[in-house]
């Protein structure tokens, strides 16, 4: 794909609740295109590059309340950044495939759920500092009592992101169900609560779709 | 002083380059307004809060390439917010004065010199996630060749900011002699190659009309 920038890669993204089996299906999709002799770069926010993950623990590490809202969303916008200069961005000009567990929209759906103020803020950012977006975001929608179930049966679960009850899981459901109908071009919502294979069919289709797409563009 | 958001103090900020004798003067200004009975916070950056000063550190530890220009403005916008939202504005709200070496005129004349068209970029983040600008700023001139004699005279000095050659100082000097004609209501620029305790007299004296201003407005 490219977009006047030398952008010739594709970038795909994971977004979804705790325990919705992304980052499983995010793995399962690059074996299946590493498995087609595709170049894959499979990566994460926060983090993905030593630099961002050296800011994720900043970030994620001691007091919850060390860090304003404002101070956090310019840390992880920083660590966008990073991640966005070291990793993505140069798979992408080699025509890889980038797939991120987790990008921008994570941060929308956390900061519009906690303080909706924010989520100008978060844009704003976005728009001077990053401006990327993925071709793809694949959501995997799932009911936040399954995932919860799920989330708990892990170990080591991120304390700040994961340690969140059944209420605040269904709140954001809803909110990633509100950027997939704000951003209907790019978004596929992913009913996730079935088995596991038949997720990643269906996730390996619209990958398939969106490079095809890609490659004929 | 009063602008209208409980801010009751007056805020002050010293710039120039290594070696001009700002943060001694910082200090004495300081020293002598708490003579008086002022309630003075006396406090720097990059840092000034526990927070920025662990961005601080993450910032200027390590390989100096580690974070790009455009990271490294995101990483010290954090740093900014930090230190105001936790040291500056509550200081300005309770009517203190704050004395700050170094404020966001030096990120503007560093960024500025080194890639002028980030200069945009700290511009439009400052105004995005920072807003306040010193109701003074104290510019210690000097010629590069004096500041310099004196910086390396000096012990521990701060790497990545103050191991420059002669040439980059007379930049530097330039640059903020630019920032102070581009802000002229707010920046004072104070002959700083003068014995001390001259200097002293003058910022002193700056200081004090800036404090009557407020105090009568």
């Amino acid at each position: 794909m490219s977009d006047g920038t030398g952008r010739r890669g594709l970038f795909l993204s994971f977004e979804g609740i705790d325990g919705s089996g992304k980052s499983t299906q995010a793995r399962m999709l690059a074996e299946a295109l590493r498995a087609e002799g595709r170049d894959v770069v499979l990566t994460r926010e926060p983090g993905g590059s030593p630099g961002a993950e050296e800011i994720r623990a900043l970030v994620l590490q001691g007091d919850p309340d060390r860090w304003s809202a404002a101070t956090e969303i310019l840390l992880f916008t920083a660590a966008r950044r990073d991640h966005l200069e070291r990793t993505i961005r140069p798979a992408l000009d080699r025509g890889a495939v980038v797939i991120c567990d987790r990008f921008a929209d994570s941060t929308r759906m956390y900061q519009g759920l906690s303080r909706g103020d924010l989520r100008r803020t978060v844009d704003d950012l976005h728009a001077l500092m990053i401006g990327i977006e993925p071709d793809l975001t694949l959501l995997i929608d799932m009911d936040p009592e399954v995932g919860l179930s799920r989330a708990k049966g892990r170990q080591g679960i991120e304390e700040r992101f994961e340690d969140f009850g059944a209420g605040l899981q269904a709140r954001m459901r809803t909110g990633f169900l509100d950027l997939a109908r704000e951003f209907p071009a790019r978004f596929r919502v992913i009913d996730g609560a079935r088995p596991e294979g038949t997720v990643a069919a269906d996730v390996l289709t619209a990958a398939r779709t969106a490079l095809s797409e890609g490659e004929t563009a």
